[in-house]
């Protein structure tokens, strides 16, 4: 019989970050955790503001998640489209149930998740990101991370030109460009768009807003870069329209209700002839190291949430010159576990 | 280290078997083996010679696979990757090696396959083909197979309406439509339809020449039954034409190189919306057993393919009342095994 334990857990960041949309310097997690027969799988939920799921909201929906209704843990589809089932929405809180499932099978049959999927265990460069701040400031950060391979740069303001050109001062990283539906016009973001590709950039992630669905078609058909949908791509029903908006999708565990889920959008959008790039919220080294699971299904990989907060209670996936590399653990990845935040 | 064994089997029908491109009394096989650790996972190709295999065809391309390169039946992606890699076709022979490599992996997790697929044990009731004839003939044998849901029934001949005529004389079983390409004209093709749905069909499969897709895109726009494409449908590459060709797709295991590439088309065609259909060749138990673990995926099946065969060496999947039995055993689903055929 499978049991589920749950608990919140203030994630705090080690500095401020802004994006268009707004800053925030902790971010809100729901830690999960499922025992079957003496094993325990963990798993993970954050919570950002634009999807509408907060502390509250995930404990709300861990509550009503009854997993002793299944006593095999191999039966995943039917488990996940129970969890599914129960309320629409409540991503994140979904897929802290399907990281701890996935977690807990790849530990009964002691074998990482990525070879449970029947995939390599891909060991990719790691971009990280800059967040919105002056330009003086963006490029002070951008001199501290001369380790990584890739910059991820949020954009989306006035200032876009000014912030590129003062990281240009101090560096010449290829970056990755995050307007997250910043840019309004497409006359304007295609000009910039073609700036941007003579400035080094490798992709545009989300450029318009995700209604704009004819403005990032019309986009995508002219741009010199792939573009990439993040915030308009959530879940697997989502491609479809994408496959003719965008090159490519972001898939992030906490927008797509998990492993599962997420496996599957790959395998969808590579069918379609699609870029994959993982992407990640503010999270722990348990969410990052099941991501990174997925790692050989993605042409970019852009899993930092875990490298600038101040209390990451878990330790998986490490960083080795730039690029992420899995340790050969059972299930998600954890070399550091947590058993006793959860309640007896 | 995996090592794959093969050899050529002669598969007999107990009757003469014609669509509308020809007719044949057997079927041309290549029988796998992959050991591993003295476990054995057991594979199969049937070469219908619509795809230009043969036994010859199979025996070379398998000559040519060297497993013994890869350590872990685990990194399965990386496997099949090699496989299809070895020269272009084959699909058969490349199926034979998945379906060998899955039967291998079920065994030492000691789960069925779509156990580790995270899939439910589906019971489908099957269809049951009836081959092109004289009206009479047809007829005849319909009122043979009473113990079946559905019918499939071979068209695409000038005969179409007096072959439906004289089985709906003997049974009113719903029945599939295969043309099989037969149709060359959509707006008599259109009208048919019309009339078939009056007559009990549930889908039609392959209406027109597969080369015509703005035919077949025209007649599924208008067409009052969901439409499937067969062979415009070989693999996963297929699917995005497709999606805008036929309502739904037939998945079977020779065309598209097996269990994994199978898999993913399915999952790929529900994301995009469209039905599954599971079918097959005329193939023995071992890749009817195999095609069965997918069936979760599946709103409807064909796995008829062994029921009809003279020399059928495995046993597995049941027909218990019309419906497919798996039986619980791990791998693919064999209960007889037949380790005998291979060279030791």
């Amino acid at each position: 019989m499978l049991k589920l334990s749950f608990q919140p857990y203030d994630l705090r960041l080690n500095r401020v970050f802004r994006i268009s949309r707004g800053a925030r310097d902790r971010a809100p997690l729901v830690l999960t955790r499922i025992s079957f027969e003496g094993v325990h799988g963990y798993g993970e939920g954050s919570m950002p503001p634009l999807y509408g799921e907060s502390a509250e909201s995930a404990a709300k929906f861990l509550s009503a998640v009854d997993l002793s209704r299944f006593a095999d843990p191999f039966d995943t589809e039917s488990i996940l489209q129970y969890v599914d089932g129960i309320a629409p929405g409540n991503a994140a809180a979904k897929t802290s149930v399907d990281m701890a499932l996935h977690d807990l099978i790849g530990k009964l049959l002691g074998m990482p998740v990525h070879r449970y999927f029947g995939l390599a265990a891909a060991q990719h460069y790691t971009s990280m990101t800059i967040g919105l701040d002056t330009p003086e400031k963006m490029a002070e950060r951008a001199a501290e991370l001369s380790e990584f391979r890739y910059l991820k740069i949020k954009l989306g303001t006035k200032d876009d030109r000014a912030m590129i050109e003062a990281i240009r001062s101090v560096t010449q990283q290829p970056f990755f460009v995050d307007a997250n539906q910043g840019w309004k016009n497409k006359e304007e973001a295609l000009d910039l768009v073609h700036w941007l590709k003579e400035e080094g950039t490798v992709f545009i992630e989300q450029p318009m807003p995700r209604e704009d669905v004819t403005g990032n078609a019309w986009l995508t058909e002219r741009s010199p870069l792939p573009t990439i949908g993040d915030e308009a791509v959530q879940r697997l029903s989502d491609i479809k329209t994408a496959s003719s908006t965008y090159h490519g999708i972001n898939i992030k565990l906490m927008k797509c209700t998990g492993l599962r889920e997420g496996y599957k959008m790959a395998v969808t959008a590579k069918a379609l002839g699609m870029k994959v790039m993982l992407g990640c919220m503010t999270e722990t080294s348990c969410a990052i190291s099941a991501a990174a699971q997925l790692g050989a299904l993605a042409d970019w990989v852009d899993l930092d949430g875990h490298l600038d907060t101040a209390n990451n209670p878990y330790e998986g996936v490490e960083l080795s010159n730039g690029k992420l590399v899995l340790p050969d653990t059972p299930g998600i990845g954890l070399t550091k576990e947590n058993n006793k935040l959860f309640l007896p």
